[in-house]
């Protein structure tokens, strides 16, 4: 991304906002190796001192700039357990493949791992991103689709985790076919016969 | 760790180890952000001058030392299925709790988002470490104890994937009886009947 000629930030909202979406720009290019509050300020057209009047440290303005990355995604509930869940891990393959987000939380983990107070912020941040598969899963039980003794934290993981791995880890191609095979396999072992 | 007195490097094989341990440590403890051939050299007793000699970057050396620390889980190979994948599961699962490996690799995730070279070595050390589980599960569709359009690869990402998710990404505790139950639930949809 080029750094564009903008008008001076003032106090206010959108000061705040540039400041944020400028954070997430220089930690998806650089990483947490180039995030700075003064490469922050820089691109987003801002004075160090404005950035430090919204937040006390590049840290703080860290956590701020993923919680609003981080939206959970959307909510599903058509009844239909394979499909709710296929949508929810579609949705979740996407941030993987357009957006900056896998770039976002690479550096992220990493910063976690240093930063006590960002290892919080993450666990948070997860725990908010898988809310929507465990309803699914509540919701499918409760309809008594699934075994009685299901662990809904363990199948979140065995349903969540792969999309990590392959894009992070592996660095495997994520088909579109992979939510439903996913999907599929992990299903095998949780559902109610008949 | 605290930095300790030692003898001058020599040219050798011993300074290269000592070298390789030294970017282990600077790489567990500070992350890409302090990870220069400076910080090395200064961790290992040694002059930037040493360094270079054997590695032409901070990258190389990086990829040089990541390739010493990722050996490959032990093979294991009893004809027991579940139980040859528990053994294997459970070494991976000390990998994230007893060494450094965990910060290793979170700091090697952030720095292959941005270094496509070290995005390779990244992707050939995890397919290393794929391999004694896909024997296993090789051995175990020749003995017909699988279903035969078994995605292989598939069920890999499954059976390792939770263990890098609950520690660097979801930061939730990792009970020893979790190798066995990610088995069950995986082995539960590709096992043949009978």
């Amino acid at each position: 991304m080029t750094e564009s000629v903008r008008a001076p930030l003032g106090r206010g909202e959108h000061a705040r906002r540039r400041v944020l979406r400028a954070a997430l720009d220089v930690l998806a290019d650089d990483g947490m190796p180039g995030f700075t509050v003064e490469s922050v300020a820089r691109r987003a057209g801002a004075s160090k001192a404005t950035v430090y009047r919204h937040w006390p440290t590049a840290s703080a303005l860290l956590v701020d700039a993923m919680d609003a990355e981080f939206r959970p995604v959307p909510e599903v509930d058509t009844g239909d357990l394979r499909a709710d869940l296929v949508a929810l891990l579609t949705a979740f393959a996407a941030s993987f493949t357009d957006s900056p987000f896998p770039k976002l939380m690479a550096a992220f983990t990493d910063a976690a791992e240093r930063d006590p107070a960002l290892g919080e912020m993450h666990a948070e941040l997860t725990r908010r991103r898988r809310e929507p598969l465990l309803r699914v899963l509540d919701a499918a039980r409760a309809r008594g689709e699934l075994v009685d003794d299901l662990d809904a934290e363990l199948v979140v993981d065995l349903l969540a985790a792969p999309f990590f791995y392959r894009r992070l880890v592996a660095h495997r191609p994520m088909p579109p076919e992979l939510p439903g095979a996913v999907v599929d396999h992990v299903l095998a072992g949780v559902r109610t016969q008949g």
